[in-house]
């Protein structure tokens, strides 16, 4: 009684990436843009020497200039195909240009999906605030903020919206998907040390995520700690659960999709259908 | 009894800097090319509106494509110009592109000299090996290598090239100057956890460097490293203390000036005469 999600012609391979986002626009393929899901796509298909297309789904369908380090996606392809794992990540390696990164290609375990499998998604922000320039050796992965973020302020209004809730005031269109989603975790701490000391590390997790949600809610977040808003603003924003244009939507360049949550092989079936049945249109 | 190093007319400025070398031509300027030393130098002109070039000395003067996390340099100005250190930094930071960040202004304490006061430099040398391509988030500051890494190797040889000694066998050019160098740390170890984790950093500190002498220690020990050279060719060329065509100079990339060592102010003058006796033309 498994709900066979691969076609019984086809096997499905996952695949674990990284990315720099800076040169791409986004993961999703835009005819004549150079985004991730099509630059993968064209040299999977080159490499393999396939007659037809093939088509990759992912965890986290990051906007333009959103970074990845932790994405996960899958792709079917024929059964009779003998894919060489790390041979085909090594050719890909060589010809992504070093802002793409295969980590991994792995045989799926059955029921595995990317998109509707993941149980959650962790997405970290960085932000360096009062004006201080980041370190230039990570500058693409940090957004730069001229006022100064009261952390503890911030974290106060963060665990206000922990929780299962309506969301649609963080999210930039509604296609008639349900914005419902369950926020597990959203809290920041400025790094002690090293490199990155004193950069603000905004971790938000939750069961998925609407378009442009984790920066619709660090905008909301930055914009109480700095003083420009006041938690009646939030709450009364946040209760209305329409998108709301007075958020300021923090910059793509913050943003990295770390990693993403799957259950036990065993449960992958069941987590699928679940999660289909409850976002079937709307954005993961 | 005190080395007056600056002219009585001006006041001495330290700058703390970092950079990503990426898309500079090194420290040093040089005609039509984009440089570190070049763009400060310009724009701090600009910005004070000054008749007369300025001159910035620093510490470690880093080759085309070399990092600085912890780089220092000084500048001799006019005594009756009165600098808003903070409100300088600033303006320095909007118009230099986020490649080269001036993370501090302060005027220098009596003897102080950026170049020769230094007691000692740390740079870090970064490399991904056995194929593995780096996070790309960190690609910039991470070189590759195809083949695989014996650590333990490499610290048994570099245990024995620490301490003084001349080092003419890595240095690129010698004009002359002494290339005996006091090596006081040269070690490596894999990064255990986080982004970088694999990623192998070798730490290398000495007193000064001559040039292109981190890379090609580097270069050396991974070719004992890797199998490619034994620990009786590094002894004789090391022995022989004359630039030995069979060392790969390590790419740029890898390669952060990550911190300079000065004494306590009281002993900056005394420091600046010991070396420059020692070393008064040879880079450092």
């Amino acid at each position: 009684m498994s709900a066979e999600v691969t076609e019984p012609s086809t096997v499905r391979w996952r695949l674990d990436l990284g990315y720099d986002g800076t040169n791409f626009s986004g993961w999703a393929t835009q005819p004549g843009r150079r985004t991730v899901q099509g630059e993968l796509e064209s040299w999977i298909r080159r490499i393999l020497r396939l007659d037809e297309p093939v088509q990759l789904v992912c965890a986290g369908r990051t906007d333009a200039g959103v970074h990845a380090r932790g994405q996960v996606a899958h792709v079917d392809l024929g059964s009779m195909l003998i894919i060489d794992c790390a041979a085909l990540s090594r050719r890909l390696n060589k010809v992504l240009g070093g802002d793409c990164v295969v980590r991994r290609i792995t045989a799926a375990p059955p029921g595995f999906d990317a998109r509707f499998a993941a149980i959650w998604r962790r997405y970290v922000y960085r932000l360096s605030d009062g004006g201080v320039p980041p370190d230039p050796l990570y500058r693409s992965q940090i957004a730069q903020l001229n006022a100064e973020v009261d952390l503890d302020r911030l974290n106060e209004e963060a665990a206000t919206l922990v929780g299962l809730r309506d969301f649609g005031t963080f999210c930039r269109r509604r296609d008639g998907a349900s914005t419902i989603r369950n926020l597990l975790e959203l809290a920041a701490r400025r790094v002690p040390s090293g490199p990155m000391a004193g950069v603000i590390e905004c971790t938000v997790r939750a069961d998925a995520f609407c378009h442009a949600m984790v920066r619709s809610l660090i905008g909301a977040l930055v914009a109480v700690a700095t003083g420009q808003r006041d938690h009646e603003w939030l709450a009364a924003i946040t209760e209305r659960g329409v998108r709301d244009s007075s958020i300021t939507v923090m910059p793509a360049t913050g943003l990295t999709l770390e990693e993403v949550g799957y259950p036990a092989d065993h449960e992958l079936a069941a987590r699928v259908l679940e999660a289909r049945a409850l976002r079937e249109v709307s954005r993961s």
